[in-house]
C-alpha cells in the first residue's frame, strides 16, 4: 500500500503525506499535525499552489476516511 | 459516526455522501459510483460550486482513507 505515497517528517509540525494519483494535475497531500489535526491539500491543476485546503479534526478526518473506504455506515 | 454525514441515493449512479464539517465554507462530498470510482468534491468557500474535484479509483481512495485515519504505513 506504500506505493505512490511519499512521507516526509516535518519537525515540530508532524508528517506530510503526498499521495500520487498518477497525474500531475490531480494530487492530494495531507499534513498530519502532532495534535491530530489534518490539513487536506487538494491540487486539481498542475500548479504548486493547492486548489483547496481543508482543515479537519481527527473525528472529521475519520468520517471522510470511512466514506472514502466505503466503510461508512449510517447510524 | 453517522452524525454529520448526509447520504443520498443517486439512482443509476451510486450514492452521494455530504460530510458536514461544521462550517458553511468547508464541506466535503463524495460520490461513490457503482463501479467503485469515487468523486471527491471539496468546497472551500460557501459557494455551491466545488473548489476542487478529484476522481479517485477504489485503490487511490483507500490510500487517501488510510492516510486520513492514520492507519497508513509505509511498506
Amino acid at each position: 500500500m506504500g506505493k505512490g505515497v511519499h512521507v516526509q517528517d516535518l519537525p515540530g509540525v508532524g508528517k506530510r503525506y503526498d499521495i500520487d494519483l498518477g497525474r500531475p494535475d490531480q494530487r492530494i497531500s495531507v499534513i498530519m499535525r502532532s495534535g491530530g489535526v489534518r490539513d487536506l491539500y487538494v491540487f486539481a491543476t498542475a500548479s504548486a499552489e493547492p486548489t483547496a485546503v481543508i482543515e479537519l479534526t481527527e473525528e472529521q478526518a475519520r468520517k471522510v476516511s470511512a466514506v472514502l473506504s466505503a466503510t461508512f455506515f449510517e447510524s
